[in-house]
């Protein structure tokens, strides 16, 4: 496997060239500095663990789950640098970093070790839903210990019969007399269900009261941990709870996958009662965008592999040289094509989601910034990791048959990614998340709003394939806005709109990319132009095919009977 | 894992209705029933030991590969019903059986167990290249055992420093008194290069004869059985070669991919000295259509499964229904898209397989046949491993969570489906094959004499959708063939013009399938006649984002540095 390089340089240089009024006030040196550690814990201590967790995997030894060999250690040295507090609030024991800062920090995690990043990720997760939710008395008894890493956090929705229909789920939480609640039933699919990283963990469950109505609203959310703390806050008597089996994936295989029972588990409600869902959507936006960054992570690994591969793999001659010795394949154009796909998505993608970061550091306070997010949400998370995985697919490719062979570290990039297109929502849900409710935001102005700002970067920038690409846009959000359209006109437009958007947002940072560079010779402003250039003649054009799929409308979807599958 | 279902009623109504005048003279009723019969094979031995082969993988024991419990059984049961002579000729015990059963049969066991598949596969074509080119004593003494099956085949072209660019490839064959060859050498990627399934495995290895020149044309192919036949022609002494090594893969987990060590192993020339290329590529057009079929296989398999839980798993309700039981998720307009776009290259892929297997079959007497073949075999190839590859992926994200989970069985499709891409020449190298030798072929009229016969199609049954993208695809075809192009224009272009050039290829076959559909209420023609509809209006419109990056050229793929890749 060939060396990861951090892209700290390339971070900085984008919020010091190009968000630049987003990024004013920006503490940058320590930002930096925090980084470069941030790397070089990724590349030292995280990566070395990446093949052999793959290999080794999770085991559930009676009851206990076993992460691989290196992960508890990995994970102690993670916690005592103070890696999970990075950005969560110091009234908790954060560091109050921004939010980008966690976000370049995961991106380098997601590169050296997909799989160990989802226990921070979740911990981190979990402690925000307490944080905004719970009451004052189990968030000073349980925040400090997650927001250290000390205890580590799991979220537990999914149940066999409910999936994405969480109006399904059957989980019951009885009140006792002390004000607790009894959580009985099973749930499957729970990441870091159980684990030897931390002496606690804490599973956030939904759950139905006695009284719930039937359906989504009639959801709670129930803090149960798996160790009930003493009177000194220390994990004490061990609750009802374990995990009953691990599954067998196609990848992320050091993370543990459970399916867990709750066997009158004692928990306590947090937020109002059969609010459980909006409870556990308001830290929607923040997972989701960690799991489209998870898509970065991996793309811009799986660039870096394949692109020193194809430095040094020496085979034919470049267009037009007929004889000689073999050459490096970085001389092929269909190799190039390959590795400046994964580039056309890697650098703008991560501009785009540092400023993403940005807007949601400020959501609480700014309406509009809280609008961009909820709207780029699922963008980020949907196209991110589709163009993860096919960064990786992509990145194999390029190694040809060796590519295939598990040594060489791209395989397992591609059985990694192909999680986060499934998981926190598959992206089918997030493009439906996209043509329904964020479309009809604002009273339908919130997109209108994200591309005022594409448009006034064009005007400061010309570039006439952006301006077509804005164009189909535009035309199809109208279209999907429309009153009076049929039913399934924004199921099936989805896929295809959430590809556009995305393609136009990428376009977007790319045009901001290009105008900071300039005509400078300096080699990233270079790199950024020539990258650039290729986007907007070769990818950029995907845009016709996507506004003539979504313009043929639902017909040729829906009318097709059962036998045609 | 749902049940599949051999698609025999679909390929004999494609040749009863569809391809009619190529499909005269053939003999469908015995053809029905020996497809009736190797479906029955493929579901009910090879499908049960699908999922356990790879679980449990090959293996290395004391220098003997062994395959999974049950493959050696399901071989011997190959054997003994025939199978591997079905499209082999009379004269070395062959059925004869025209092509496309072959192709027919081989589909079905790619559907069921894509590693079973590659052990007869690589068998056949190492008779090929046999009966073709080695004298007539090595035809007797070698063509019988390979055509019923009870010695195998393997292919030994690849070295460490030698996988595209054969022209460096390292292996020695010397000359010894009795005209016999000792090879000396290692190969890589050498699949089923040493296993348990037969008595005995003819190697066909490329090396260099102490005389030969430089590069590609200094290449010879050596015949090397892992055991000499005696006088009886029976496996006699043990020959001087060993597997050293099994790859450790993503998927095709039970076929062996063997790294092979040849240590002066006693071989025969086969063809003219220097002229092993050229050898081994008179076969290459039936390999590269079987690996074009392993993908086609390979979704079919997940389009049944995928569509099988979509019918079954109930999550949310349809566009426009509020409240009630949940519902089949059939009933959304992203998993139908899912499905439809599995199926809108399936049914017309295969079509489009029969059509070109039919072309081989006549190819030695006829010139224009030969053309067609040398020029959609490399568009098949590609096309429809990523296309596989793609299905594989798509019927994954229809099961969400529950695909990335091995008992589901789509993982393993998609881990199986993406060797396909890889190898045979990996789908760049077929890119190149079409833009370079093929597109200059007979003076370069060849692709327009397929264009040809779409256009014919297309006066015939009108589709203003195809026409467009025929349009793009010979203004394109013209721009590559147009003299003085910068010599890396056609690598450029080779990529995004397979897959135009294999879009349109499958809108001929639908436009075909829809006209011989007419508005007949048959379900089988209404399944065509809708699964045409999506795709003339979902998934050809690709063709324009396809034909802008054409057009784009090749500047911004050569022009940027070495560093930003």
């Amino acid at each position: 496997m060939p060396a990861y390089e951090p892209p700290v340089s390339e971070v900085l240089s984008v919020l010091r060239e190009v968000l630049v009024p987003e990024a004013e006030g920006l503490d940058l040196p320590t930002l930096e500095a925090v980084l470069a550690e941030g790397g070089r814990f990724a590349t030292r201590v995280l990566a070395p663990l990446n093949a052999s967790g793959d290999a080794e995997g999770c085991r559930l030894e009676q009851g206990a789950v076993r992460t691989p060999a290196g992960f508890p250690e990995a994970y102690r040295q993670f916690v005592a640098a103070g890696w999970p507090a990075l950005s969560q609030p110091e009234r908790w024991g954060g560091q109050a970093m921004p939010r980008l800062a966690q976000l370049a920090l995961d991106e380098m995690i997601a590169a050296t070790n997909f799989s160990f990043g989802l226990f921070p990720g979740l911990t981190r997760g979990a402690a925000e839903a307490i944080a905004r939710h719970a009451a004052p008395e189990l968030q000073e008894r349980y925040l400090p210990q997650l927001v250290s890493g000390a205890w580590a956090g799991a979220m537990a929705l999914t149940e066999a019969q409910a999936g994405t229909d969480l109006g399904l789920l059957a989980t019951r939480a009885e009140p006792r007399r002390d004000g607790s609640l009894s959580v009985t039933g099973s749930k499957i699919f729970i990441t870091a269900g159980d684990h030897d990283l931390a002496e606690n963990i804490v599973h956030l469950v939904l759950a139905r009261l006695p009284d719930a109505p039937p359906g989504v609203r009639g959801i709670s959310l129930v803090l149960v941990p798996k160790f009930l703390p003493d009177d000194q806050g220390r994990p004490g008597r061990r609750n009802a709870m374990a995990a009953g089996a691990l599954e067998r994936k196609m990848g992320i295989h050091a993370s543990p996958t459970c399916v867990m029972h709750y066997d009158g588990a004692e928990g306590w409600l947090v937020g109002a009662p059969h609010r459980g869902l909006a409870a556990m959507f308001t830290m929607m936006n923040a997972e989701r965008l960690f799991v489209g960054i998870q898509g970065l992570g991996i793309a811009e690994a799986a660039g870096q592999a394949a692109a020193d591969y194809a430095r040094t793999r020496l085979q034919g001659r470049p267009p037009g040289v007929a004889a000689g010795p073999p050459q490096p394949i970085l001389a092929h154009p269909d190799v190039r094509r390959m590795l400046l796909t994964i580039r056309g998505f890697t650098t703008a993608g991560r501009a785009l989601a540092l400023w993403l970061a940005m807007q949601l550091d400020r959501a609480e306070e700014d309406a509009e910034a809280e609008g961009m997010v909820a709207l780029l949400t699922p963008v980020v998370k949907a196209a991110f990791t589709d163009w993860g995985f096919e960064a990786a697919v992509l990145g194999q490719q390029v190694l040809g048959g060796h590519g295939y062979v598990r040594e060489n570290g791209l395989e397992q990039m591609v059985r990694d990614a192909r999680i986060a297109q499934l998981y926190e929502g598959t992206n089918g849900v997030q493009a439906m998340d996209l043509v329904t409710r964020k479309l009809a935001a604002e009273g339908g102005a919130l997109p209108h709003r994200f591309f005022a700002l594409v448009r006034a970067a064009l005007q400061a920038a010309p570039e006439p394939a952006l301006t077509e690409a804005l164009n189909r846009l535009e035309a199809a959000t109208r279209h999907l806005q429309r009153k009076g359209a049929e039913p399934a006109e924004p199921g099936a437009a989805a896929a295809e709109y959430l590809r556009l958007f995305a393609l136009v947002s990428l376009g977007w940072m790319w045009l901001r990319l290009r105008a900071a560079a300039g005509p400078s010779g300096l080699p990233h402003h270079r790199r950024w132009r020539q990258a650039a250039d290729f986007f907007f003649a070769r990818l950029l054009p995907q845009s016709a095919g996507l506004a003539a799929a979504i313009a043929a409308g639902p017909a040729t979807l829906m009318v097709p009977a059962e036998d045609v599958f």
